[in-house]
């Protein structure tokens, strides 16, 4: 009698991906790595179980009820669900040992237990980049951020994309000079559904929020306000609201949008967006949203902003911050089902080694040549038949295969077969690494 | 009055790293990866969460009350306690679409949540790779993975190593030939204390266990056999048992001892020891350890062996697989503590930029052009005094500055300065990029 067997398939809303997709998923990582490096970041590598407290510190509503908790021992513990907070903490507790401003990137990831859905994860890979000041920020590092999301989805290949640029002291200001304030989530959540339900029905919302026609009008001369970001800025300066909040976020908008473009992002690639939030509670200046022109129903692909104090629950000292975030899971997933992502060969092995005779040796020193140049390499181990070793390297996509025997040796000419053309060429070892390479 | 604030310590056996030692750690985790990679590995990424029935079907005694397992909503959950587990899982759901013998590297976090003590991480990073065969997986690739962990300690730097082989078949054989069969698991456990207690103590122990005197006799003999890998395969050889299990695992072993040195390990790095076992139920033919010669005290840093069956509680597929994992967390936090590892800079920018202007173009067309040759570069973008600044780069041990003002841009030469040395250069762009690669 067979016992029965264990349901294999991962759980729901957790990604796993066959090798063809991971060795894809895995460039796009590394992409992103190495520009962030590339800027300086530091990798910063925080547990992903933290004490629950740490995490619901901050957390509230929506987020703490997807949080993953449970208790060992006489310990709350909880899995992280962004790297902000974990970063909090690290900055809180190694203050002393930090030089700032503190660049630091966290590849790694996160867990949000929330109802799955397409397009929704539940462990999900974020790719996070934050600069830390002491005390203070300069305004110059909210202008760095788009020129390292554009850097990034430049490296990935793209070139249809918008860095959405906004500053939520605008939006606070507007609303506390209509003196409409505390009405503030309320008009956000209206306006958010201008495209989908048009402008009559939006001014109805916000008349039954008891705003005065006059701060509807004003609502909608704001977010009629399009164009350059040089248009978007002369409409703002001309904008009559008398408030020092909308007045220093115009300010700061307009100098951040002039370092934007002195640090090489085109104006094709960036826009001011007066629509953006990002949530209203975390951020305090600058926002970004960030879109591929050519898919916009996947919504914002990296976001971030400007936060005024980092570290409030941890410490008393004032850290300042500007960061982003890229949902890789979500944004891979997406991408490959649309059939933006081509898929290559299934190993990172680019040439398979078949010894024809029983003494490994000179395989593998030829390997050994080919692996210290950075060609990844196997040597076919598996006995039996040729054609069955050959079909080993026809499934996995590997591009080259090579043959070695008594004969090769003593002539120092082998056989080089691509596989995808079946070309086969006569070369001596020393050719082969250049030909690959 | 001031909010009492959270505690920001990681949780206890949760390792945590400043800037330089991660950046120390991350280069080991990339030459593990890098040289997996080498040898044709293929990433694989399986979720940190599972169904519990999955990770508790092979789990059980010690490690089952390390896992942790929670409940959320009615699913039973539980994280990875190491990457064997998931792979059977993978393998046998994704068994249609995956090509044979199938090789597969993972490097990621596992959690055991063990009482902490020094050395021990309930959160820890395991790299580990593996090959599957489908019904069959020929002994040659039991002789490839000592030549991967050889090539990895000595990427890493070590040169002073010792592979250590054995075949577990030898050990079963040699208790089944004695009749003592039932007897293995404290058998083994007397034998593993020989150095602690003694001969004459573990004599005593076995005697206890009710072994005859020639049975004991016979085992003396077996762990006595010492010196060169054909010193011990020839004392194998000679041995008097009668099992041909035993015999199976002389002749295995032998195989791949020859192919072993045919794959390029000097004998200095790999030795036969026919005390290794590795744990009495999962390992079915060779088993591997490896230790540093010069810090004994640490134990295996890199074990693994042959199992005949990876998967049967996912499939009634036969997978017989061989496999190896290096505990990085636990090395890291040795060989630093000991001070094998040096840390340095505590950043990835090789150079920072001093732009002694307002316009940062001319700033970031060098910053562009140095990270596209693969120099981290970073744009100083805090404002205030040189000193103040250049206390960044010093803190963080950045090895290069550059100063870029209106006269250097008209003159096309700049001051380079060394940090660490203070030495000024006066340069051209076009020299630096070579200057600092």
């Amino acid at each position: 009698m067979k016992k029965e067997k264990i349901q294999t398939g991962p759980l729901s809303g957790f990604m796993e991906l066959l090798p063809a997709q991971q060795m894809v998923f895995n460039k796009i990582l590394d992409t992103i790595r190495r520009i962030y490096e590339a800027f300086g970041f530091i990798p910063i590598d925080t547990p992903i179980l933290e004490r629950a407290e740490v995490l619901l510190a901050k957390a509230g509503g929506e987020t703490e009820k997807q949080i993953y908790q449970f208790k060992k021992g006489d310990t709350n513990l909880a899995m992280r669900f962004d790297h902000t907070v974990p970063l909090a903490r690290y900055v809180a507790e190694y203050y002393n040992e930090l030089t700032f401003p503190f660049r630091r990137y966290a590849i790694g990831k996160v867990y949000r237990g929330e109802r799955p859905q397409a397009g929704r994860f539940r462990e999900f890979y974020q790719c996070d980049i934050d600069i830390i000041g002491d005390n203070n920020l300069d305004l110059r590092f909210d202008a760095e951020i788009p020129s390292i999301i554009y850097m990034i989805l430049r490296e990935l290949g793209f070139d249809k994309f918008t860095i959405r640029v906004n500053n939520r002291k605008i939006f606070n200001g507007l609303f506390s000079g209509l003196n409409v304030a505390e009405k503030s989530t309320g008009i956000m959540q209206s306006v958010d559904k201008l495209e989908k339900i048009g402008t009559a029905a939006v001014r109805l919302e916000l008349q039954e929020l008891g705003l005065q026609s006059e701060a509807v009008q004003s609502i909608f001369d704001f977010i009629g306000l399009k164009g350059s970001c040089d248009e978007i800025l002369d409409g703002l300066k001309k904008f009559t609201i008398d408030d020092s909040q909308f007045n220093e976020g115009v300010k700061e908008l307009s100098e951040v949008v002039t370092m934007i473009k002195q640090l090489g992002v085109p104006e094709s690639n960036f826009t001011i967006d007066l629509a953006i939030a990002r949530g209203l509670d975390y951020y305090t200046g600058t926002v970004y949203e960030t879109r591929l022109d050519e898919y916009p129903e996947i919504g914002s692909i990296c976001s971030g902003g400007r936060y005024d104090d980092l570290a409030s629950y941890y410490t008393n000292r004032l850290l300042p911050g500007v960061g982003i975030s890229i949902g890789l899971t979500r944004l891979f997933d997406q991408l490959y089902k649309k059939g933006v992502l081509k898929t290559g060969p299934s190993t990172p092995t680019k040439l398979l080694i078949l010894p024809m005779m029983d003494d490994l040796g000179p395989s593998l020193s030829l390997a050994t040549t080919l692996r210290n140049n950075g060609i990844p390499t196997e040597i076919s181990l598996v006995q039996g038949k040729t054609k069955k070793r050959l079909g080993y390297a026809d499934k996995l996509h590997i591009p080259y295969v090579i043959f070695i025997g008594e004969n090769e040796i003593q002539e120092n000419r082998y056989t080089l077969k691509r596989l995808d053309t079946g070309e086969q060429e006569s070369i001596t070892l020393e050719e082969l690494v250049n030909k690959i390479k």
